[in-house]
């Protein structure tokens, strides 16, 4: 494994590679990461994992500085787990300059994480663009976890033409349903045992719903009850639609529950898929 | 030479040849464009040429229903010239949807061309960047006499690492001065004979600096009178260093001179390079 800072440098060292998958990154790797990884090494012959912790999609009041960096343990893993390249710019790198020229986006992109965390996926979606523009991945994985993230890239590439191919990949839980994230780590013990309340609320909503409920704000609604009972600030939950999250009508068959909310000064975020028969 | 619409076709042609050179148009092709093609040809073994009028650069009460298309005798030329491939794709292959992914820029976008024709770059950029990314050339050939435009996309290759080189051609003129501009067709008998009187102004522009003139906002404002008195209406006048297109600072030797300006309801533009000594 070799780990690459340069631009130019990992160009070449790509020219000669005929398919290479790339997994964008803000480092502080745990399990699900590293499913994407293998995702990609399935898919390509050569796999490189970006690491960046991309301030442009930070708001000044978020967690950008205090954001985990664990360079050290991520390269171990990734050598570990028999990736080729790990690209680590650093800002200057990435930004030499104000970076003026990013993306406008759908009206999607100010729903939900959009409506929560303005220029958040302005963000993700002009560093992902560079990135691809580096790497010129034949594919690239990211998490279902962020599943809106997920929808947009995927809209960015089919509305850009870009010549990638955007595999996605099953979140990872722990035990009690807790979907992994680096932000996990933010979380103190007890905060930790609460964690799975979200994904609980979740998995609730998507029994209501197979057991014939189609009343879905009042799901929602129920659902946020619940979370502030037990503590949380709920940003949001939302049943939709998979692909345009969009309200969900009659004629739709993919939904996706979302929910994001917060534990003390601690964002979680997680989301699970239904499709009905 | 192959004629191609389709996307996919288009890029497994691509796919076997090794260095490929892009000349972006909107077809009604001059020896301008065919100067930018032989610019192509001397920096690639296989050159595509795109003929696309791009309904997105175009505001609604602006010429894009009658802009000259003339695929016909277009492709005579390329023919003639020794192109590789043309791709004239249609409406609904570049915008099968309402594009909604477009692109931010940098405030130079919004000033001289930009602050005439509101939405113009993001429309240029914006296909631009589809085109590369359908075509993945390696190098990119545009001519100056778009200079803002030119500047723009080298600002757009720069800030989101696009692999690709942009090679910029130079204004090719009639004899009497006249910029060459698919526009130009649209010049009765008596408009023709004052259009050169524009590249004329920016000229005499040229000799006052060179003679030693400073003050540019008087040469500019001479120059509008001028030409408002020849029977133009000029949207600018404007002398600039060349790469930010910035009012022009005592430390600065590269300038450009540009103009734009209507007779009755043709608009045409054009601008002057000049270091200073």
């Amino acid at each position: 494994m070799e780990i690459i800072t340069d631009i130019a440098l990992l160009r070449a060292r790509l020219r000669q590679q005929t398919a290479v998958a790339l997994v964008p990154t803000m480092g502080n790797l745990h399990a699900g990461h590293l499913s994407l990884v293998q995702l990609a090494q399935q898919h390509a012959g050569c796999v490189v994992v970006s690491i960046f912790v991309n301030r442009l999609q930070f708001a000044p009041h978020e967690d950008f500085d205090r954001y985990p960096r664990t360079r050290e343990n991520d390269c171990r893993l990734l050598e570990e787990n028999g990736v080729d390249f790990v690209f680590i710019p650093d800002e200057k790198t990435l930004y030499p300059v104000t970076q003026e020229f990013q993306l406008l986006l759908p009206p999607m992109a100010d729903k939900l994480e959009g409506a929560c965390r303005p220029g958040f996926f302005r963000g993700v979606t002009t560093v992902v663009l560079k990135l691809f523009n580096i790497v010129q991945p034949h594919v690239a994985v990211f998490g279902e976890k962020d599943y809106q993230q997920l929808q947009i890239i995927r809209g960015m590439v089919e509305q850009l033409n870009l010549p990638v191919e955007i595999i996605a990949g099953r979140t990872i839980r722990e035990e009690d349903g807790l979907a992994l994230s680096s932000r996990n780590n933010y979380l103190d013990e007890s905060q930790r045992q609460q964690a799975s309340g979200l994904a609980d609320s979740l998995q609730q909503i998507r029994k209501d719903i197979i057991s014939g409920e189609r009343d879905f704000p009042r799901l929602e609604w129920s659902a946020i009850e619940r979370l502030n009972k037990l503590g949380w600030k709920v940003d949001y939950i939302a049943v939709r639609q998979q692909c345009t999250l969009l309200p969900v009508t009659a004629c739709n068959s993919d939904l996706v529950i979302l929910g994001a909310a917060w534990l003390d000064k601690i964002r979680l975020i997680d989301n699970i898929l239904l499709t009905l028969p």
